[in-house]
C-alpha cells in the first residue's frame, strides 16, 4: 500500500514528514484530474492571493529518483479545532467546591484539526480552513497542524475570541463530563468566506466538513465545491441539530455513526435493518451515498440503487485511546477516495488507518511516533490476509463526544456485500 | 512615590520595561545592601552558572540622565505557575453530560507567577523559580512572566508532566467551582534544588514563598535565605494542610487572610480580637511579623512585641476583577520592604497596588494597559490624602482560591496604630 500513497515531491509547497523517505516508493497512482489546482503561498491576508497555478500535467522532479512526480489536488478540511483539557477526578466537583485532579492533559483537537491531520499523516496533501482565536491554545493546534503536515495558510486567527476549547472530566466510574467552549469555532466566521478559502476549496480533490463551524459556513463551502463538481464528505459529528437541507443537498457522502443518523432521522438505528431504514430516509434527503460507523461493528457504505458495502473492524494489537477513530476513519476514507481507489478499498484502507489510530494516544499524537508510517508498512500483509483477522470489540469514538456504540443486534451479513 | 521606586538601568540584565521612562525620576534610594549580589546570566541548565558579582558600590550609566544607578538586590519569588481555564457555565455537568459554556478564557496565573509579575511591573528586579511542563500552558506561562518584566533564568521545564492548571467553572448563581492540577507546580521537583537556584535565593533582596509546591521545596529556599540573611516572607495562601515548624521556623514574615490564619490556628478570626489571639499563637510558633490580609476590612501588620499597624483599602476606582489582589498585595509589600520603606509605608504602598490590580481584568493583566505605571503616577496624590480616602467593601480574594472575606465584627481601632 505504500507504492500507492500520493507521492510528494519536496519542491512543492508541501512540507517534507519525516517519514518522507517512504514517499520515495511511489508506483502507479490514480489521481484525480488536478487541473486548476492553485496552491496559495503566503499567510492569509498577508497579501493579495497569490496563486501558483498546477494543471494536470504539472510534474515535478522527485529529487531523489529523479523521477517526475504528478502533485495531487489536495483534500481539504474545512472544520473546527480545539484545545482539549482533560482533567482526571475522582468525582464531579459541587457549586463552589475546589478539588484536585489525579492528573491532567491538554491535547490538540477538534474534529476538524484531527481530520486534517490524519490527512496529513496519511502524507496526503491537506489544507486546514478553520479559526483559532490568538492565544496560547491556538498556538497548540498551530503547531499540531505544522507537526502533522497540515498546510495551515488558510487557517485564520481571530481576535477577541478564544480558540476553541473543552474541558473533559474523566471520572473514576468511567463517566465524562464534558464542558465546551465554542470560541473561534463558533464566532468571528466573516459573513462571506475569503475567496481564496473559496478557492481552495474549488480547486480541490475532496472536501470534508463536519458540524463543529456554523452552518452558513458549511453550506458556502458545500456550493462552492459543488459549483466546481468537487465531492464533499459531511461527517455527521458535532452539533446535535437537524442538518439544513441547503446543505444535505450539496454533499456527496454523509458520514453518521448509528447514534448521529439516529438523530438525524428520528429513528432507532439498533439493528441493521433500523439503520437501512434511517439510511433510506437519507437517501430521500437528497444524500446518495451514507458512511455509517458502526464502532465495534465496523462500517457500511450505502450507496443509492445499490447493495451496501459492509466493512469490519481491523484489529488493532493494542487499544490505548479510541480518540478521534471515528476521525481518522472519514478522513482516511477521504484520502483513499481522492486517490482514486474503490469502495471496497477505501473501505477497508479507513478501517486500517482507524485501527491504527486506537493504538496511539491522542487524537492528534503529539509523539514522535508517526502511526501512519506503521500504517503504510502494514498495509501489504493487510492486503494479503485481511479478511482472515480476528475481530475485537473496543469502542470507537470522536474527541470529546463519546459516541454509544450499543449495537443490540448482530449485523447480518445477508445482503450485504463484504469486503474481501 | 515614583521617585523612590528603584531605578534601573538599561545596562543591566533586567529587562526595559515600556514605562521605563519613568525611572528616571529616580531620587534618594533606600537599598538594602547589595553585596554579593549574584546575577546569572544565561538559560539555566545550558552551562555551568554563570555569574556577574555586583557589589553595593556596583553602580551603572543611565543612559538618559547620564547618572550612576545602583542595582537593587532582586525580589526572588519561589512557587506555583498555572494555567488558569475559566469557563462561564449556567450550572455544573452531570455526569456522563457535554454541556456549552457561555464562554471560555484561559489565562496565566498561580500565586508564585501572580507575585513574580506584580514585582516586574513595579520595575523591581524580581526572579522566579518555578517549574513548568513542556506544553502550550508552560509557554503561556513563560510569555506572561516575560512580558512582565520577570526573569525567568531560573524556570525550569519538567518533561512528562503538564504544567500546572485550574479549571474554574464560574456558575451563573455566582458559584466557582475549581478543578486543581498540580502538574509541574507539585510533580518533578529536584530532591535537592540546584545550586544555581540556591545561590539566587541566598543573593535575593527578599524571598516570596506560598503554598502551591511541596513544602520541602520551600523549606530549602527559606533555609538558604536564612543562611544568607535574607528575609523570607510566606504567603499562606495553597495547600491547607498545616505549615511544617521547619518551615515556619526560618519565615520571616508569614502573610494569611483570615480563613487562612483560622484554618492554620485552628482558631476564629471573625473579630479583631480573635485574630489578635491566632496570631499569638503564629508568634508562638516562631513567626515574628504576620500580616493579615483582611479583604475589604484592609489588613493588619502584627509584629511581636509591637502595637499591630492597620491599614485600610485604597478605593478602587472601579472593580473589574479581584483575581490576585491578595497576591499583589503581598508582593507589593515586599517591594516597598525591600527598598528600605518603613512598615507604615509598606502597608500603604501594597494598598494602592492591590486597588490598582482590581481594576484590572486577570491575575496578571493580558493587556498593554499598564497598571503600575498608574500607581506611581497617583501614588503621590496618594501620600498626600490617601488618610482620607472613603472606604469601599470589595472582595479580595487570590486566583482560584477564592478567599471567605466574612469580617462579622468591625475592625476596632482601639490599640491599633493606623497608618497615616
Amino acid at each position: 500500500m505504500s507504492g500507492s500513497m500520493a507521492s510528494i515531491s519536496p519542491s512543492t509547497p508541501w512540507p517534507q514528514r519525516s517519514h518522507s523517505n517512504i514517499n520515495h516508493h511511489h508506483s502507479t497512482l490514480n489521481l484525480k484530474s488536478t487541473t486548476n489546482f492553485i496552491v496559495p503561498s503566503g499567510r492569509k491576508n498577508s497579501k493579495p492571493f497569490q496563486s501558483l497555478i498546477v494543471n494536470s500535467a504539472a510534474e515535478s522532479l522527485n529529487r531523489t529518483t529523479g523521477k517526475a512526480t504528478p502533485t495531487p489536488p489536495p483534500l481539504v478540511v474545512v472544520g473546527s479545532a480545539n484545545a482539549d483539557i482533560y482533567v482526571e477526578i475522582d468525582r464531579l466537583p459541587k457549586e463552589g467546591e475546589t478539588i484536585s485532579a489525579k492528573t491532567g492533559q491538554t491535547l490538540a483537537g477538534g474534529k476538524g484539526a484531527n481530520q486534517a491531520v490524519c490527512g496529513g499523516m496519511l502524507s496526503y496533501p491537506t489544507y486546514f480552513v478553520g479559526q483559532v482565536g490568538k492565544d496560547a491554545h491556538g498556538k497548540l493546534i498551530m503547531e499540531a497542524l505544522e507537526g502533522g503536515g497540515v498546510l495551515i495558510d488558510q487557517l485564520n486567527t481571530v481576535a477577541e475570541v478564544p480558540t476553541g476549547h473543552a474541558v473533559v472530566m474523566l471520572q473514576s466510574d468511567g463517566q465524562n463530563s464534558i464542558i465546551i467552549v465554542g470560541g473561534a469555532n463558533m464566532c468571528g466566521w466573516p459573513q462571506n468566506l475569503a475567496n481564496d478559502d473559496l478557492e481552495i476549496v474549488k480547486n480541490a480533490g475532496i472536501v470534508l466538513l463536519q458540524r463543529e463551524i456554523p452552518d452558513s459556513i458549511n453550506i458556502q463551502v458545500a456550493k462552492a465545491a459543488r459549483s466546481a463538481g468537487v465531492p464533499v464528505i459531511l461527517d455527521a459529528g458535532g452539533m446535535d441539530s437537524p442538518i439544513p437541507d441547503e446543505l444535505l443537498k450539496h454533499v456527496d457522502i454523509l458520514s453518521p455513526n448509528e447514534s448521529e443518523l439516529a438523530r438525524l432521522t428520528g429513528m432507532q438505528t439498533e439493528s441493521f435493518k433500523q439503520i437501512s431504514l434511517a439510511v433510506a430516509k437519507c437517501h430521500k434527503l437528497g444524500v446518495k451515498e451514507v458512511l455509517v460507523k458502526l464502532g465495534a461493528r465496523g462500517s457500511v457504505l450505502f450507496t443509492e440503487g445499490n447493495e451496501p458495502i459492509r466493512q469490519s473492524i481491523i484489529e488493532a494489537e493494542k487499544v490505548l485511546d479510541t480518540t478521534g477513530a471515528g476521525d481518522t476513519f472519514t478522513a482516511a476514507y477521504a484520502v483513499a477516495l481522492v486517490e482514486g481507489k474503490s469502495k471496497v478499498e477505501c473501505l477497508r484502507f479507513a478501517a486500517a488507518a482507524a485501527s491504527l489510530c486506537v493504538q496511539v494516544k491522542g487524537a492528534i499524537p503529539n509523539s514522535e511516533l508517526d502511526k501512519f508510517s506503521a500504517l503504510k508498512l502494514n498495509d501489504k500483509s493487510f492486503m494479503e490476509d485481511g479478511s482472515s483477522r480476528r475481530l475485537e470489540l473496543h469502542e470507537v469514538h470522536s474527541g470529546p463526544n463519546p459516541i454509544s456504540n450499543s449495537f443490540t443486534e448482530e449485523v447480518p451479513d445477508i445482503n450485504i456485500q463484504t469486503a474481501p
